[in-house]
Formats: C-alpha cells, structure tokens, sequence
C-alpha cells in the first residue's frame, strides 16, 4: 500500500494522525499541490477528484477520501477503536465526526479560499461568501465551546476520529484566518489537550 | 423510537428511503420548518443545530445526522446491506457516499440557499457564490455521467447508501433549479432506475 499525501493538507493529516494513533506506517508520495501535479492527467486518473489524500492498494486500485481510508483501517486494525465499539457508540461518534465536518471544518475551508490571498487567480473567491462562513464559524465555535464544558473529548471521555477532524480544521484555521477566540476557554482546553498527543506531530 | 421528520427536506428523505430498504417503520412527528419550529428552544434543546432528521430513542437520548442514523440501523438489522459487506466494500461505498454529498449534494444545496427567493430573508444570500457552485455542480454532473457509463450504480452493480445521497439530491435539485441536463444520458438513466424503486415514494 501506498498513501497520496500532501503535508499541509487538513484531509492528507486527518489520515496521518489516524494511523499514527493505530501505530500504522505506510510508504507515502507528496503529490505537489503548488505546482498543480494533483490537477495533471496523471493524478486525476488516481482521483478525479484531485485531491489527496488516496490510497493506493498492491493491485493498483484506489481509495480517496480521508473518512474512507480511516474506516478501512479501523476495520483492519480494531484497536485502539477511535470510531467506537458498539452501534450506538458508533453512530453517536459518526454523528460528531460529522458535526465537525460541516460545521467547524467546512467553514474554516472556506474562510480559507474565500478570503485568503493564497487562492486567488486558483479558484473562485467570493468574499462576501467568506464573510458569511466566518459569522456563522464564531457561532459554531461558541456553540464547541459550551459542549465541551461537559465533557473533555467531541464525543465523550475519549479521544475519537472527531477530535481527529476538528483538531485538524483548527490546525488549518489558524494558519489561514480562523484563530480560536482566547475567551472560548473550554475550546482552548480541549485543543490544547489534542495538540498534546504525540501523533499531532505526524 | 421516534424520528423528527420534514417531509420534503433532502436529508429526511434520505433516511426514510434507507428505513424504506430495510423494511423498517418507526413513528415519527413532522417538523414544521415554515413555522420556524426546528429554531425553536424546545427543538434546538433536542438538535442545537436545529436540522432534521433526529432520532429519539425511548431513554430520551437524541441522535442527529441522517448517515449516522443509517449506519446505526444498518448494524441492527444488516440485510439488505446498504454500505457494503466487506472491509473493502464497505471503504469504497464510503468513499461515494462522500463523493455524493461533496460534489452533488452540497452544491444542490448551495445552488439552491444562495440563488432561490424561497430563502430570501431567512438566510444569507450570496447569489455570486450561487453562480459559482451551479457552475461546479455542471462539471460535477458531466463527471458523475461518465462514471455510470461504466456501470449499474454510483458504488457498483448494487443500489447502496450512495445511490440514496444521490437521488434525493437530485430531487431536491430538480424542485429548486438543479435539474440533471438531457444530454447526460447515463445520470438520467441511473435516475429514472432509482426513482422506480418503491422506497423512492418514502
């Protein structure tokens, strides 16, 4: 197997934390965003997407998106569960992961390439759009916030593939314009507490 | 168990579609989102992101999130499988069920807060981000009907939980100016296969 990274990538990192928490090493490619090797015929015939990261299998075939990838490992690989062990512990954790998803990273990406000189001339940029996301990002942070008042992970007393998700949106956050206010002291905790983990580093 | 509905929300109807597969009937209670009873204290102390479907359980217990939903129903009652039958299977149905909500669903939806007066006054509009996503979504579609020129389904040769993503996109495109292009053949082919299904009317 062969992994499709991209080192600041906010996805390409979702899986390399994933893997290191499971203490799983794999060879990887960085495929160069900057001088558009994830958009040549090349790496769209991997993922038409042109995004990273995907995993390559012995046989040739693909795997994109980074949940995917992080699934397939789980399964191999059951300990330590970070998806959960029981279905409704599952479903519940799924429910987070995807809270964080669309609410927490979705708007950070688009504050992102929105608002961030960095995009443009490469993608579509609407400021007034960006302006909107990064409203409706400080409620949702406030709204983080208050949840983990009761509670020192996402989704429970463990550190789960959504703490992965959203420590990974609020890495990429605060390089790019969506800081975590300091008087969201629950959030700080919380980030702080991740950010400890030897795997944040991978 | 009780589940909090909206008969013609896109994610709603993804569950009732899935349950509809399954075979499974629970009661449920429409939310009146005209109304504005989803933003209401006594929904938003149930789902503080004020979206349908929840599902209650009979502890009193909440969970959110149309997939998650799924998932933990599929792990009760696994036949017939809707998100795959192996490690592998199971990581590719994932994979294009993401694809559907990343590339389809999520600018149907955009398409449809940012350019349709029915959100006029209730959300933020940003009608040139409208027009950016309606542009993305088109070369989403094109891409989407070359895939299915290779085969029966979005996942494979089975109707799976991505099949579901994608029709109810596609019908709330087709209510709120998405609809599927003539010319692309295939879509509508896959289309007019899934809408045949009973769970369709669901």
């Amino acid at each position: 197997m062969k992994l499709y990274d991209l080192k600041n990538g906010l996805n390409p990192r979702r899986v390399r934390i994933f893997l290191a928490e499971k203490g799983i090493t794999i060879p990887s490619i960085d495929v160069d965003m900057v001088k558009g090797e994830n958009k040549g015929e090349k790496y769209l015939a991997i993922n038409p997407m042109g995004t990273m990261p995907v995993l390559e299998f012995d046989d040739g075939t693909y795997l994109a998106e980074s949940i995917a990838i992080c699934r397939y490992f789980e399964e191999l690989q059951p300990n330590p569960p970070l998806f959960g062990t029981t279905p409704l512990e599952r479903a519940r954790i799924e429910m987070w992961n995807r809270r964080m998803e669309l609410e927490i990273q979705l708007p950070i990406q688009d504050v992102f390439v929105h608002l961030n000189p960095f995009w443009a001339g490469r993608r579509p940029q609407v400021s007034e759009y960006g302006r909107v996301r990064q409203a409706q990002l400080l409620e949702r942070m406030a709204w983080l916030n208050r949840e983990l008042g009761e509670r020192a992970y996402i989704a429970g007393e463990t550190y789960t593939v959504a703490d992965i998700t959203a420590q990974c949106a609020f890495v990429m956050g605060r390089a790019t314009g969506s800081k975590i206010p300091d008087d969201l002291t629950n959030l700080v905790r919380w980030y702080n507490l991740v950010l400890s983990r030897p795997s944040a580093r991978a």
